[in-house]
Protein backbone atom coordinates (compact mmCIF):
# COMPACT_ATOMS: atom_id res chain seq x y z
CA UNK A 1 0.00 0.00 0.00
CA UNK A 2 1.33 3.06 -0.61
CA UNK A 3 2.02 6.12 1.81
CA UNK A 4 -0.75 8.23 -0.13
CA UNK A 5 -3.83 5.26 -0.23
CA UNK A 6 -3.44 4.74 3.46
CA UNK A 7 -3.37 8.50 3.98
CA UNK A 8 -6.67 8.18 2.17
CA UNK A 9 -8.11 5.33 4.53
CA UNK A 10 -7.01 7.52 7.61
CA UNK A 11 -8.60 10.59 6.35
CA UNK A 12 -12.07 8.51 5.30
CA UNK A 13 -11.97 6.86 8.99
CA UNK A 14 -11.50 10.94 10.88
CA UNK A 15 -14.07 11.75 8.62
CA UNK A 16 -16.61 8.64 9.68
CA UNK A 17 -15.56 9.48 13.64
CA UNK A 18 -16.76 12.94 12.99
CA UNK A 19 -20.50 11.90 11.68
CA UNK A 20 -20.34 9.31 14.63
CA UNK A 21 -19.56 12.55 17.38
CA UNK A 22 -22.34 14.48 15.97
CA UNK A 23 -25.08 12.11 15.96
CA UNK A 24 -23.74 10.60 19.38
CA UNK A 25 -24.09 14.09 20.22
CA UNK A 26 -27.46 15.11 18.16
CA UNK A 27 -29.34 11.56 20.45
CA UNK A 28 -28.22 13.42 23.73
CA UNK A 29 -28.76 17.02 22.85
CA UNK A 30 -31.66 19.19 24.61
CA UNK A 31 -33.03 19.51 20.89
CA UNK A 32 -33.16 15.51 20.20
CA UNK A 33 -37.26 15.79 20.88
CA UNK A 34 -37.60 18.49 17.84
CA UNK A 35 -35.45 15.98 15.37
CA UNK A 36 -37.19 12.78 16.63
CA UNK A 37 -40.56 14.53 16.58
CA UNK A 38 -40.05 15.01 12.84
CA UNK A 39 -39.50 11.56 12.25
CA UNK A 40 -42.38 10.38 14.48
CA UNK A 41 -45.79 11.81 11.44
CA UNK A 42 -43.56 10.10 8.55
CA UNK A 43 -42.65 13.55 7.28
CA UNK A 44 -39.51 13.97 5.51
CA UNK A 45 -36.65 14.07 8.57
CA UNK A 46 -33.63 15.40 6.92
CA UNK A 47 -32.47 17.39 9.69
CA UNK A 48 -30.05 14.81 11.19
CA UNK A 49 -29.02 13.98 7.74
CA UNK A 50 -27.89 17.61 7.34
CA UNK A 51 -26.50 18.04 10.15
CA UNK A 52 -24.28 14.85 9.48
CA UNK A 53 -23.53 15.92 6.10
CA UNK A 54 -22.58 19.29 7.32
CA UNK A 55 -19.97 17.44 9.58
CA UNK A 56 -18.46 15.98 6.23
CA UNK A 57 -17.98 19.29 4.64
CA UNK A 58 -16.52 20.74 7.79
CA UNK A 59 -14.12 17.42 8.49
CA UNK A 60 -12.66 17.37 4.23
CA UNK A 61 -12.10 21.07 4.47
CA UNK A 62 -9.83 20.47 7.95
CA UNK A 63 -8.12 17.72 6.17
CA UNK A 64 -7.02 19.64 3.57
CA UNK A 65 -8.15 17.25 0.68
CA UNK A 66 -9.59 18.48 -2.58
CA UNK A 67 -11.97 15.78 -3.72
CA UNK A 68 -15.64 16.27 -4.59
CA UNK A 69 -18.44 15.31 -2.65
CA UNK A 70 -21.70 13.35 -4.42
CA UNK A 71 -24.13 13.30 -0.84
CA UNK A 72 -27.59 12.29 -0.60
CA UNK A 73 -28.58 15.80 0.61
CA UNK A 74 -26.18 18.31 -1.38
CA UNK A 75 -25.92 16.63 -3.98
CA UNK A 76 -23.10 16.78 -6.52
CA UNK A 77 -20.30 19.55 -4.37
CA UNK A 78 -17.52 20.45 -6.97
CA UNK A 79 -13.95 21.03 -4.27
CA UNK A 80 -11.57 20.88 -7.42
CA UNK A 81 -10.39 17.27 -7.26
CA UNK A 82 -10.39 14.25 -9.50
CA UNK A 83 -11.77 12.29 -7.44
CA UNK A 84 -15.14 12.27 -5.24
CA UNK A 85 -15.75 11.01 -1.91
CA UNK A 86 -19.25 9.05 -1.97
CA UNK A 87 -21.06 9.54 1.19
CA UNK A 88 -24.45 8.87 2.80
CA UNK A 89 -23.90 10.74 5.93
CA UNK A 90 -26.68 8.22 7.64
CA UNK A 91 -27.74 4.97 6.14
CA UNK A 92 -30.37 4.09 8.34
CA UNK A 93 -31.89 7.67 9.87
CA UNK A 94 -35.09 6.75 10.15
CA UNK A 95 -33.94 3.97 12.92
CA UNK A 96 -31.35 6.22 13.93
CA UNK A 97 -34.33 8.84 15.22
CA UNK A 98 -36.38 5.78 16.40
CA UNK A 99 -33.41 4.29 18.22
CA UNK A 100 -33.65 1.14 16.24
CA UNK A 101 -29.72 0.28 16.51
CA UNK A 102 -28.81 -0.08 12.52
CA UNK A 103 -27.52 3.10 11.20
CA UNK A 104 -24.01 3.75 9.43
CA UNK A 105 -22.32 6.31 7.68
CA UNK A 106 -20.48 5.30 4.49
CA UNK A 107 -17.90 7.00 2.58
CA UNK A 108 -16.37 5.90 -0.71
CA UNK A 109 -13.70 7.51 -2.50
CA UNK A 110 -13.17 6.53 -6.24
CA UNK A 111 -14.70 8.44 -10.08
CA UNK A 112 -17.09 7.90 -12.64
CA UNK A 113 -19.15 4.76 -11.49
CA UNK A 114 -18.71 1.79 -8.91
CA UNK A 115 -16.12 0.45 -10.44
CA UNK A 116 -13.81 3.25 -10.15
CA UNK A 117 -14.54 3.57 -6.55
CA UNK A 118 -10.70 2.74 -4.72
CA UNK A 119 -11.78 2.85 -1.16
CA UNK A 120 -14.86 1.99 0.64
CA UNK A 121 -15.46 2.52 4.53
CA UNK A 122 -18.53 2.40 6.50
CA UNK A 123 -18.85 2.91 10.56
CA UNK A 124 -21.51 1.39 12.68
CA UNK A 125 -23.15 4.53 14.24
CA UNK A 126 -24.01 2.76 17.10
CA UNK A 127 -21.46 0.11 18.23
CA UNK A 128 -18.56 1.69 16.08
CA UNK A 129 -17.24 -0.93 14.80
CA UNK A 130 -15.94 -0.19 11.42
CA UNK A 131 -15.52 -1.97 7.98
CA UNK A 132 -13.14 -0.87 5.14
CA UNK A 133 -11.59 -1.82 1.98
CA UNK A 134 -9.03 -0.79 -0.74
CA UNK A 135 -8.99 -2.46 -4.48
CA UNK A 136 -6.94 -5.26 -4.41
CA UNK A 137 -6.03 -4.97 -0.53
CA UNK A 138 -8.89 -7.25 0.85
CA UNK A 139 -11.39 -6.16 3.29
CA UNK A 140 -11.53 -5.65 7.38
CA UNK A 141 -13.66 -5.01 9.63
CA UNK A 142 -11.75 -3.03 13.18
CA UNK A 143 -8.43 -4.07 11.35
CA UNK A 144 -9.13 -7.57 11.08
CA UNK A 145 -9.50 -9.47 7.70
CA UNK A 146 -13.08 -10.53 6.59
CA UNK A 147 -14.33 -13.23 4.17
CA UNK A 148 -17.81 -13.98 2.69
CA UNK A 149 -19.36 -17.61 3.70
CA UNK A 150 -19.50 -20.33 1.16
CA UNK A 151 -23.17 -20.74 0.29
CA UNK A 152 -25.11 -23.41 1.99
CA UNK A 153 -28.90 -23.61 1.26
CA UNK A 154 -29.26 -25.19 4.76
CA UNK A 155 -27.64 -22.36 7.06
CA UNK A 156 -28.91 -19.99 4.76
CA UNK A 157 -29.44 -16.43 6.33
CA UNK A 158 -30.78 -13.46 3.50
CA UNK A 159 -31.40 -10.05 4.13
CA UNK A 160 -34.78 -8.41 2.33
CA UNK A 161 -36.05 -5.48 1.88
CA UNK A 162 -39.81 -5.64 3.10
CA UNK A 163 -42.46 -3.40 3.13
CA UNK A 164 -45.59 -1.80 0.86
CA UNK A 165 -42.93 -0.81 -1.64
CA UNK A 166 -41.19 -3.91 -2.00
CA UNK A 167 -41.72 -5.64 -5.33
CA UNK A 168 -44.00 -9.47 -4.88
CA UNK A 169 -40.88 -11.26 -5.62
CA UNK A 170 -39.05 -9.99 -3.13
CA UNK A 171 -42.20 -10.67 -0.41
CA UNK A 172 -42.00 -14.62 -2.22
CA UNK A 173 -38.17 -14.84 -1.02
CA UNK A 174 -38.70 -13.59 2.20
CA UNK A 175 -41.47 -16.46 2.26
CA UNK A 176 -39.54 -19.06 0.49
CA UNK A 177 -35.98 -18.48 2.56
CA UNK A 178 -34.86 -20.26 5.26
CA UNK A 179 -34.19 -17.21 7.52
CA UNK A 180 -34.83 -13.90 6.72
CA UNK A 181 -34.04 -10.45 8.26
CA UNK A 182 -34.59 -6.95 7.44
CA UNK A 183 -32.87 -3.55 9.07
CA UNK A 184 -33.70 -0.99 6.78
CA UNK A 185 -30.07 -0.14 6.53
CA UNK A 186 -28.41 -1.36 3.23
CA UNK A 187 -24.88 -0.90 3.59
CA UNK A 188 -25.04 -2.74 6.94
CA UNK A 189 -27.00 -5.44 5.48
CA UNK A 190 -24.53 -5.91 2.75
CA UNK A 191 -21.68 -5.89 5.17
CA UNK A 192 -23.01 -8.69 7.12
CA UNK A 193 -22.84 -10.29 3.66
CA UNK A 194 -19.21 -9.38 3.34
CA UNK A 195 -18.51 -10.59 6.79
CA UNK A 196 -19.46 -13.93 6.08
CA UNK A 197 -22.66 -13.68 8.44
CA UNK A 198 -25.27 -13.93 5.75
CA UNK A 199 -25.72 -15.18 2.35
CA UNK A 200 -27.17 -12.03 0.39
CA UNK A 201 -29.05 -8.62 0.24
CA UNK A 202 -32.41 -8.15 -2.08
CA UNK A 203 -33.52 -4.77 -2.23
CA UNK A 204 -36.07 -4.59 -5.42
CA UNK A 205 -39.00 -1.85 -5.01
CA UNK A 206 -42.06 -1.38 -6.72
CA UNK A 207 -41.41 2.15 -7.38
CA UNK A 208 -37.76 2.37 -9.08
CA UNK A 209 -37.48 6.11 -7.85
CA UNK A 210 -37.32 4.38 -4.53
CA UNK A 211 -35.10 1.80 -4.80
CA UNK A 212 -30.94 2.47 -3.67
CA UNK A 213 -28.22 5.18 -4.96
CA UNK A 214 -24.89 5.43 -5.43
CA UNK A 215 -24.44 6.98 -2.09
CA UNK A 216 -26.24 3.99 -0.59
CA UNK A 217 -24.37 1.23 -1.53
CA UNK A 218 -20.87 2.44 -2.92
CA UNK A 219 -18.64 1.67 -0.08
CA UNK A 220 -20.41 -1.42 0.98
CA UNK A 221 -19.83 -2.20 -2.63
CA UNK A 222 -16.17 -2.13 -2.61
CA UNK A 223 -15.71 -3.88 0.26
CA UNK A 224 -18.19 -6.84 -0.48
CA UNK A 225 -16.22 -7.29 -3.87
CA UNK A 226 -13.06 -7.35 -1.96
CA UNK A 227 -14.18 -9.94 0.43
CA UNK A 228 -15.19 -12.33 -1.73
CA UNK A 229 -18.89 -11.42 -3.34
CA UNK A 230 -20.25 -9.69 -5.27
CA UNK A 231 -23.27 -7.55 -6.54
CA UNK A 232 -25.71 -7.12 -9.48
CA UNK A 233 -29.27 -5.44 -9.72
CA UNK A 234 -31.92 -7.83 -9.23
CA UNK A 235 -32.01 -8.40 -12.82
CA UNK A 236 -28.47 -9.96 -12.52
CA UNK A 237 -26.74 -7.03 -14.13
CA UNK A 238 -23.30 -5.48 -13.53
CA UNK A 239 -23.68 -2.52 -11.35
CA UNK A 240 -20.04 -1.64 -12.27
CA UNK A 241 -21.02 1.14 -14.65
CA UNK A 242 -23.63 2.48 -12.27
CA UNK A 243 -22.59 6.48 -11.85
CA UNK A 244 -21.72 7.95 -9.15
CA UNK A 245 -24.12 10.63 -8.89
CA UNK A 246 -27.23 10.81 -6.50
CA UNK A 247 -30.55 10.86 -9.33
CA UNK A 248 -29.39 7.14 -10.10
CA UNK A 249 -31.42 4.59 -8.81
CA UNK A 250 -30.81 0.46 -8.85
CA UNK A 251 -32.14 -2.49 -7.37
CA UNK A 252 -29.45 -4.60 -5.73
CA UNK A 253 -28.98 -8.49 -4.86
CA UNK A 254 -25.20 -8.71 -2.54
CA UNK A 255 -24.26 -12.19 -3.00
CA UNK A 256 -21.72 -13.53 -1.01
CA UNK A 257 -20.67 -16.97 -3.21
CA UNK A 258 -21.39 -16.95 -6.98
CA UNK A 259 -23.18 -20.24 -5.79
CA UNK A 260 -26.38 -18.20 -4.29
CA UNK A 261 -26.24 -16.44 -7.11
CA UNK A 262 -27.12 -19.28 -9.25
CA UNK A 263 -29.47 -20.23 -6.96
CA UNK A 264 -31.26 -17.01 -6.68
CA UNK A 265 -31.39 -17.01 -11.11
CA UNK A 266 -32.46 -20.09 -10.86
CA UNK A 267 -35.60 -19.56 -8.68
CA UNK A 268 -36.48 -16.37 -10.39
CA UNK A 269 -35.42 -14.04 -8.23
CA UNK A 270 -33.47 -12.06 -10.85
CA UNK B 1 -39.60 -1.58 46.31
CA UNK B 2 -38.98 -3.52 49.15
CA UNK B 3 -35.19 -4.06 49.49
CA UNK B 4 -36.28 -7.64 48.82
CA UNK B 5 -37.10 -6.83 45.41
CA UNK B 6 -34.03 -4.82 44.59
CA UNK B 7 -31.90 -7.66 45.71
CA UNK B 8 -33.93 -10.08 43.12
CA UNK B 9 -33.22 -7.24 40.30
CA UNK B 10 -29.70 -7.31 41.45
CA UNK B 11 -29.52 -11.15 41.43
CA UNK B 12 -30.70 -10.81 37.46
CA UNK B 13 -28.54 -8.49 36.63
CA UNK B 14 -25.44 -10.24 37.56
CA UNK B 15 -27.20 -13.66 36.13
CA UNK B 16 -27.40 -11.46 32.90
CA UNK B 17 -23.74 -10.37 33.25
CA UNK B 18 -22.50 -14.05 34.26
CA UNK B 19 -24.11 -15.37 30.50
CA UNK B 20 -22.76 -12.03 28.40
CA UNK B 21 -18.87 -13.09 29.44
CA UNK B 22 -19.67 -16.42 28.39
CA UNK B 23 -20.78 -15.62 25.41
CA UNK B 24 -18.07 -13.25 25.01
CA UNK B 25 -15.24 -15.54 25.49
CA UNK B 26 -16.86 -17.98 23.73
CA UNK B 27 -16.45 -15.70 20.56
CA UNK B 28 -13.00 -15.08 21.38
CA UNK B 29 -11.87 -18.37 22.34
CA UNK B 30 -9.71 -21.19 20.44
CA UNK B 31 -12.22 -23.29 20.30
CA UNK B 32 -15.19 -20.75 18.24
CA UNK B 33 -13.99 -23.04 15.30
CA UNK B 34 -15.97 -25.73 16.71
CA UNK B 35 -18.95 -24.04 17.24
CA UNK B 36 -20.21 -21.94 14.64
CA UNK B 37 -18.98 -24.81 12.50
CA UNK B 38 -21.80 -26.39 13.95
CA UNK B 39 -23.96 -23.90 13.26
CA UNK B 40 -23.09 -23.38 9.75
CA UNK B 41 -24.14 -26.46 8.31
CA UNK B 42 -27.76 -25.73 9.73
CA UNK B 43 -27.54 -28.60 12.52
CA UNK B 44 -29.13 -28.03 15.75
CA UNK B 45 -26.45 -25.61 17.88
CA UNK B 46 -27.06 -25.89 21.31
CA UNK B 47 -23.23 -26.09 22.46
CA UNK B 48 -23.64 -21.98 22.70
CA UNK B 49 -26.82 -22.37 24.40
CA UNK B 50 -25.31 -25.54 26.62
CA UNK B 51 -22.42 -22.84 27.58
CA UNK B 52 -24.93 -19.99 28.77
CA UNK B 53 -27.02 -22.25 30.74
CA UNK B 54 -24.54 -24.02 33.16
CA UNK B 55 -23.48 -20.06 33.21
CA UNK B 56 -26.79 -19.33 34.98
CA UNK B 57 -26.75 -22.25 37.10
CA UNK B 58 -23.47 -21.49 38.33
CA UNK B 59 -24.73 -17.89 39.28
CA UNK B 60 -27.64 -19.43 40.76
CA UNK B 61 -25.83 -21.39 43.17
CA UNK B 62 -23.41 -18.93 43.98
CA UNK B 63 -26.20 -16.46 44.79
CA UNK B 64 -27.96 -18.74 46.93
CA UNK B 65 -30.98 -17.69 45.79
CA UNK B 66 -33.41 -20.96 45.77
CA UNK B 67 -35.05 -20.17 42.36
CA UNK B 68 -36.33 -23.25 40.25
CA UNK B 69 -35.38 -23.32 36.72
CA UNK B 70 -37.38 -22.89 33.44
CA UNK B 71 -34.74 -22.96 30.81
CA UNK B 72 -34.53 -24.04 26.92
CA UNK B 73 -32.16 -27.19 27.39
CA UNK B 74 -32.25 -27.74 30.93
CA UNK B 75 -36.34 -28.07 31.19
CA UNK B 76 -37.54 -27.56 34.33
CA UNK B 77 -34.76 -27.73 36.91
CA UNK B 78 -36.44 -27.67 40.68
CA UNK B 79 -33.94 -26.07 43.46
CA UNK B 80 -36.94 -25.91 46.18
CA UNK B 81 -38.19 -22.76 45.78
CA UNK B 82 -41.58 -21.45 45.25
CA UNK B 83 -40.19 -19.16 42.55
CA UNK B 84 -39.30 -19.68 39.06
CA UNK B 85 -36.66 -18.04 37.03
CA UNK B 86 -37.67 -18.77 33.43
CA UNK B 87 -34.74 -18.42 31.32
CA UNK B 88 -33.81 -18.74 27.49
CA UNK B 89 -29.62 -18.33 28.39
CA UNK B 90 -29.26 -17.08 24.42
CA UNK B 91 -31.78 -15.87 22.62
CA UNK B 92 -30.82 -15.68 18.81
CA UNK B 93 -28.38 -18.41 19.11
CA UNK B 94 -27.85 -18.39 15.40
CA UNK B 95 -27.71 -14.28 15.30
CA UNK B 96 -24.88 -15.21 17.75
CA UNK B 97 -23.29 -17.95 15.74
CA UNK B 98 -22.61 -15.82 12.90
CA UNK B 99 -21.69 -12.50 14.47
CA UNK B 100 -25.20 -11.21 13.83
CA UNK B 101 -25.70 -8.38 16.13
CA UNK B 102 -29.12 -9.10 17.78
CA UNK B 103 -28.95 -11.66 20.83
CA UNK B 104 -30.14 -11.22 24.23
CA UNK B 105 -29.93 -13.45 27.29
CA UNK B 106 -33.91 -13.12 28.76
CA UNK B 107 -34.76 -13.75 32.71
CA UNK B 108 -38.17 -13.70 33.96
CA UNK B 109 -39.02 -14.21 37.80
CA UNK B 110 -42.41 -15.17 38.59
CA UNK B 111 -44.62 -18.41 39.48
CA UNK B 112 -47.76 -20.49 37.35
CA UNK B 113 -47.61 -18.53 34.12
CA UNK B 114 -46.71 -14.86 32.07
CA UNK B 115 -49.50 -12.90 34.56
CA UNK B 116 -47.09 -14.34 37.32
CA UNK B 117 -44.06 -12.98 36.14
CA UNK B 118 -42.82 -10.28 39.17
CA UNK B 119 -39.34 -9.32 37.45
CA UNK B 120 -38.15 -9.43 34.10
CA UNK B 121 -34.79 -8.70 32.68
CA UNK B 122 -33.38 -8.81 28.99
CA UNK B 123 -29.21 -7.86 28.13
CA UNK B 124 -28.58 -7.60 24.71
CA UNK B 125 -25.41 -10.11 24.19
CA UNK B 126 -23.81 -7.57 22.18
CA UNK B 127 -23.96 -3.88 23.41
CA UNK B 128 -24.65 -4.79 27.19
CA UNK B 129 -27.72 -2.66 26.99
CA UNK B 130 -29.98 -4.13 29.85
CA UNK B 131 -33.73 -3.59 29.98
CA UNK B 132 -35.83 -4.25 32.92
CA UNK B 133 -39.02 -3.83 34.82
CA UNK B 134 -40.92 -5.41 37.98
CA UNK B 135 -44.61 -5.36 38.13
CA UNK B 136 -46.70 -1.70 39.01
CA UNK B 137 -42.88 0.32 38.65
CA UNK B 138 -42.53 1.18 35.12
CA UNK B 139 -40.18 -0.20 32.60
CA UNK B 140 -36.29 0.71 31.95
CA UNK B 141 -33.00 0.70 30.01
CA UNK B 142 -29.90 0.73 31.20
CA UNK B 143 -31.77 2.97 34.32
CA UNK B 144 -33.92 5.11 32.22
CA UNK B 145 -37.61 4.92 32.28
CA UNK B 146 -38.99 3.50 28.99
CA UNK B 147 -42.37 4.34 27.21
CA UNK B 148 -43.96 2.79 24.19
CA UNK B 149 -44.86 5.00 21.18
CA UNK B 150 -48.57 5.99 20.19
CA UNK B 151 -49.40 4.58 16.83
CA UNK B 152 -49.34 6.54 13.45
CA UNK B 153 -49.85 4.68 10.58
CA UNK B 154 -48.23 6.99 8.35
CA UNK B 155 -44.91 6.30 11.31
CA UNK B 156 -45.67 2.63 11.49
CA UNK B 157 -42.45 0.42 12.23
CA UNK B 158 -43.22 -3.21 12.22
CA UNK B 159 -41.04 -6.33 13.12
CA UNK B 160 -42.30 -9.26 11.90
CA UNK B 161 -40.74 -12.80 11.86
CA UNK B 162 -40.65 -14.14 8.38
CA UNK B 163 -39.16 -16.93 6.44
CA UNK B 164 -39.98 -20.56 5.15
CA UNK B 165 -42.39 -21.42 8.39
CA UNK B 166 -44.17 -18.26 9.00
CA UNK B 167 -48.08 -18.15 8.19
CA UNK B 168 -49.57 -16.63 5.07
CA UNK B 169 -50.63 -13.59 7.13
CA UNK B 170 -47.33 -13.05 8.65
CA UNK B 171 -46.00 -12.38 4.74
CA UNK B 172 -48.93 -10.41 3.96
CA UNK B 173 -48.78 -7.71 6.95
CA UNK B 174 -44.85 -7.31 5.35
CA UNK B 175 -46.05 -6.39 2.25
CA UNK B 176 -48.37 -4.35 3.75
CA UNK B 177 -46.88 -2.48 6.46
CA UNK B 178 -44.81 0.56 5.64
CA UNK B 179 -41.75 0.09 7.00
CA UNK B 180 -40.70 -4.05 8.26
CA UNK B 181 -37.56 -4.84 10.52
CA UNK B 182 -36.95 -8.49 11.44
CA UNK B 183 -33.81 -9.97 13.51
CA UNK B 184 -34.94 -13.50 14.47
CA UNK B 185 -34.65 -12.62 18.25
CA UNK B 186 -37.92 -12.26 19.75
CA UNK B 187 -37.15 -10.66 22.93
CA UNK B 188 -35.03 -7.65 21.62
CA UNK B 189 -37.91 -7.23 18.91
CA UNK B 190 -40.64 -7.14 21.99
CA UNK B 191 -38.25 -4.67 23.46
CA UNK B 192 -37.68 -2.44 20.41
CA UNK B 193 -41.62 -1.94 20.72
CA UNK B 194 -41.43 -1.73 24.65
CA UNK B 195 -38.57 1.23 23.95
CA UNK B 196 -41.01 3.11 21.40
CA UNK B 197 -38.74 1.96 18.43
CA UNK B 198 -41.02 0.04 16.86
CA UNK B 199 -44.99 -0.29 16.96
CA UNK B 200 -45.53 -3.98 17.21
CA UNK B 201 -44.07 -7.08 16.55
CA UNK B 202 -45.79 -10.17 14.99
CA UNK B 203 -44.53 -14.02 15.15
CA UNK B 204 -46.90 -16.34 13.51
CA UNK B 205 -45.56 -19.97 12.51
CA UNK B 206 -47.59 -22.09 9.95
CA UNK B 207 -46.13 -25.14 12.29
CA UNK B 208 -47.36 -24.58 15.59
CA UNK B 209 -44.85 -26.41 17.48
CA UNK B 210 -42.04 -23.72 16.17
CA UNK B 211 -44.05 -20.67 17.63
CA UNK B 212 -42.61 -19.38 20.58
CA UNK B 213 -42.25 -20.73 24.37
CA UNK B 214 -42.59 -19.04 27.60
CA UNK B 215 -38.39 -19.02 27.79
CA UNK B 216 -38.33 -16.40 24.99
CA UNK B 217 -41.06 -13.96 25.74
CA UNK B 218 -41.15 -13.99 29.59
CA UNK B 219 -39.04 -10.91 30.53
CA UNK B 220 -40.46 -8.82 27.30
CA UNK B 221 -43.95 -9.40 28.04
CA UNK B 222 -43.16 -7.80 32.05
CA UNK B 223 -40.99 -5.37 30.12
CA UNK B 224 -43.70 -4.30 27.44
CA UNK B 225 -46.44 -4.38 29.97
CA UNK B 226 -45.00 -1.76 32.45
CA UNK B 227 -43.87 0.36 29.36
CA UNK B 228 -47.12 0.49 28.23
CA UNK B 229 -47.78 -2.20 25.92
CA UNK B 230 -49.24 -5.54 25.73
CA UNK B 231 -48.94 -8.95 24.69
CA UNK B 232 -51.55 -11.33 23.31
CA UNK B 233 -51.66 -14.36 20.58
CA UNK B 234 -52.09 -13.31 16.87
CA UNK B 235 -55.81 -14.30 17.18
CA UNK B 236 -56.03 -11.84 19.46
CA UNK B 237 -56.37 -13.43 22.71
CA UNK B 238 -54.87 -13.27 26.24
CA UNK B 239 -51.29 -14.99 26.92
CA UNK B 240 -51.76 -13.99 31.07
CA UNK B 241 -52.38 -17.20 31.43
CA UNK B 242 -49.48 -18.94 29.35
CA UNK B 243 -47.65 -21.45 31.61
CA UNK B 244 -44.23 -21.19 32.47
CA UNK B 245 -42.88 -24.50 30.95
CA UNK B 246 -40.36 -25.49 27.97
CA UNK B 247 -43.57 -27.06 26.41
CA UNK B 248 -45.81 -24.88 25.95
CA UNK B 249 -45.72 -23.00 21.91
CA UNK B 250 -47.62 -19.85 20.60
CA UNK B 251 -47.79 -17.11 18.01
CA UNK B 252 -46.89 -13.83 19.67
CA UNK B 253 -48.30 -10.32 18.59
CA UNK B 254 -47.00 -7.77 20.49
CA UNK B 255 -48.06 -3.71 20.64
CA UNK B 256 -47.41 -0.31 22.38
CA UNK B 257 -50.63 1.31 21.34
CA UNK B 258 -53.88 -0.51 21.86
CA UNK B 259 -54.64 1.43 18.71
CA UNK B 260 -51.72 -0.72 16.46
CA UNK B 261 -54.06 -3.71 17.85
CA UNK B 262 -57.63 -2.47 16.95
CA UNK B 263 -55.39 -2.04 13.41
CA UNK B 264 -54.00 -5.45 13.50
CA UNK B 265 -57.36 -6.99 14.34
CA UNK B 266 -59.61 -4.77 11.96
CA UNK B 267 -56.75 -5.57 9.21
CA UNK B 268 -57.57 -9.36 9.92
CA UNK B 269 -54.21 -9.94 11.22
CA UNK B 270 -55.46 -11.42 14.74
Amino acid sequence: MSSRDRSDLEVLYRVSLAVHRVVRDAATSPHRGDVVAMGADGTPTEELDRLAEAAVLKALGAEGVDWNLVSEEAGVVPRGGIDSLVVDPIDGTMNALRNLPFSTVSLALGRENLAGIELGLVRDLVRGTTWWAERGRGAFVDGRPIRTRPWNPRGEVLFVNLGHRATERAVRLAEKSRRVRSLGCASFEMLMVAQGSADAYYFENAEAHRNLRSTDIAAAYRILSEAGGGVTDCRGASLDRFPLTVEGRTSVFAWGDSKCLEAARDGGYL
